[in-house]
């Protein structure tokens, strides 16, 4: 397959006129195909409907006896903790079963940080000055508000394959005191699928910061969350932060939003004895305890780890198909042209694609108006901008396999396009 | 019966020598019963068991078709927003369904208003320097623990039969910029079980003060929780709140904590709709959306607010004899000796006896070593500190209806022999 850029002048305008017929033509087709959002499909949640049913339903004793349908218990009944515990690889008393969102479990987390500081006794960021934080880019949108929202200064750092740049990373936390922590997706990271290499682990925990209360918000979202393949091995850093002595440098975070149910699944923060005791001082301020009958419904479902294990393989037989349709149609459409890269993750929910500088935003552009909705060029960036406009984020978890092909297809002719456009100094 | 203090000495030895000799005969029994939490009972939890049975478990599509296993929506489904609307008194735009805890919302609240201010455009209360709330009193401690939390300083109001003494509420509100708000639980209110008239909240509506940003933390707790007499009649607040031309000035708080389950309720915060944007905006960083599936059950399991006004009395038939035990107890042990008042409460999940000054510390360290542990004195003050050390609460909800009995029992003859112990100079 030639080159887009090095095609002779002809060549291009036959292959713009082609793909702009075929863009016409899917125009014409009023398709309405959303591929923005990481969330699960309707089959993925049936996997988990025996929690609603009969026996996982009806029950409410722990098994220590605690009414569960009552108040109290603000880090999670044992049996869930234990589950859990080994579901984010901690021990049982370095674990704090939250609601139903990890997303409200970071924001607290950042919340408190800035009202009250890091742990008893460290000075609150928000009576500090001027903060920040680093932003593995691209990443979580979401994170990326939460910074925002909280007036912390955000500073992009390139994801790189097995992580993200450690030279620079190591370079901020040791020299900046202002610098007060890292955002990380350590496994199948939003959007690229990275997976930290162990060295960037030991890194992470072995580095020199300048700030004191330096935290890593380690959000393990995708876990066990492969897609049928060897499942990723990541590197504790817990254990890693631990054997550098600075046992209280990271916060972990996953749920259970993508092993059941979105909205009803169960959230979790972890980490060292002393972070679990701030975070649960706090949280005694703002809750008499989480929804203790949801944990009960998890355990009784999935029972242990294998159980859920075995889940996810579940996941991965709907998940994979999804995956492999994008990859197969990207290929076709782009393949050895020169106009783009994308990553070929092993599990998560996204794929990631880089164009040309200078083409994203017009890409998305072009495939809304055929009826092809993407997340917004840029969303993965700090201040949602993408400096130089070329990251586009594909979620293909939700649509159906048919109208996946057709909207990766109308991708690649826009990305094309959009290409064409800029060689023609459009 | 004969007031105490005003006994012969030789009729308060011989009273003292019996109540002695009755306490000790307590102290020999090892009983250990716990009268400080309001939590409901195991029989009332069963009230609501068919929510998790069958059709109210397996559901998972609100009438608009959502599908709620998955991620999404803010602020709830229609079919819950109608009906908890009504359960608040407010209209369903005017509503937002949060999680398993209204302390969540209630907390969250004050923290948006700490770092971000309470509108668009307000200044944070973090950044007013020294910043005020009225805290009437006795309240529920746990309102007074978020403000101390958050540093806000808390200025105690006297409770009175018809809520705060609205003459010094006025006062202070109009007196100072730095007062921002008053914590109210309108309606058998922890632990009075005092319901405010309309006078009263007529003149909260629309009273002048002085701070731009003043707001009601409205927790209307026990709106539905009457028990079994004529539920008593409480004005809209954001209604009056609306026609004095103030209608931001409120937030309102409830839940089905005390309806449903107490840990897998559902959670309520209403208010005017800039108040609504203005919480749907920063709920919007912290989470995807509260859980929906449990949303679903509660409207399948109520239905409409007959549904749920018919299941109050249900809780109502568990949870009265319960407080006329106490009520009977606390008459025979205690009346015409002019040694306590008690409210006789028509609603709500306490009795609040006082005591004379200076008696209630003793008072509960007295029946916490004869095995009935009692709330600690002061806890429904601010800062823990009752002036007069008289206050004691009485959670009678939990116990059974002998176990109720015994522990006022012995209540009663600790309130006497601290007093004449006091009477002695001890």
């Amino acid at each position: 397959m030639p080159k887009i850029d090095s095609m002779p002048s002809t060549e291009r305008n036959t292959a713009q006129n082609e793909l702009g017929q075929r863009y016409r033509e899917y125009q014409s087709r009023n398709i309405s195909l959303d591929m923005t959002r990481g969330k699960p499909c309707p089959a993925q949640l049936d996997l988990s409907l025996g929690m609603l049913d009969g026996a996982c339903s009806r029950l409410y004793r722990a098994q220590d006896g605690t009414d569960c349908r009552n108040y109290g218990g603000l880090d999670g009944i044992p049996e869930a903790k234990a589950l859990f515990a080994d579901y984010m690889e901690v021990a049982p008393e370095e674990l704090i079963i939250g609601g139903n969102s990890s997303l409200t479990l970071m924001h607290d987390a950042m919340a408190w940080a800035v009202l009250f500081g890091v742990a008893a006794g460290s000075s609150p960021w928000g009576r500090q000055g001027h903060v920040k934080f680093l932003c593995p880019s691209p990443g979580y949108d979401r994170h990326f508000a939460i910074c925002e929202h909280l007036g912390i200064e955000m500073i992009p750092v390139a994801m790189k394959a097995d992580g993200p740049d450690m030279q620079v990373v190591e370079q901020l936390a040791a020299g900046d005191a202002a610098v007060k922590g890292i955002w990380c997706v350590p496994k199948y990271s939003n959007p690229t699928g990275a997976v930290y290499s162990d060295d960037v682990v030991e890194r992470l925990a072995a580095m020199p910061v300048k700030a004191p209360d330096f935290r890593i918000f380690w959000d393990n979202a995708y876990t066990v969350h492969h897609l049928g393949g060897a499942p990723a091995r990541l590197a504790s850093i817990l254990t890693a932060c631990r054997k550098s002595g600075h046992p209280d440098r990271v916060l972990l975070f996953g749920s259970t939003s993508k092993v059941s149910f979105s909205g009803s699944g169960l959230a979790f923060m972890a980490g060292s004895p002393a972070n679990m005791a701030w975070a649960k001082n706090h949280l005694g301020f703002q809750t008499i305890g989480p929804d203790k009958l949801s944990q009960l419904r998890h355990v009784a479902f999935f029972k242990d780890m294998a159980g859920v294990l075995q889940h996810m393989q579940k996941h991965a037989a709907i998940l994979k198909p999804k995956f492999d349709a994008v990859l197969e149609v990207l290929e076709r459409e782009l393949g050895g042209k020169g106009v783009a890269e994308w990553t070929r993750p092993t599990g998560g929910y996204f794929i990631s694609i880089d164009t040309p500088p200078g083409c994203a935003r017009r890409v998305v552009q072009m495939a809304t108006e055929a009826g092809v909705r993407l997340t917004p060029a840029g969303a993965p960036y700090p201040y949602q901008k993408d400096p130089l406009d070329r990251n586009i984020r594909i979620a293909p978890s939700f649509p159906s396999v048919a109208d996946i092909r057709m909207a990766t297809e109308v991708l690649g002719i826009c990305i094309q396009l959009a290409r064409l456009e800029k060689l023609e100094g459009k």
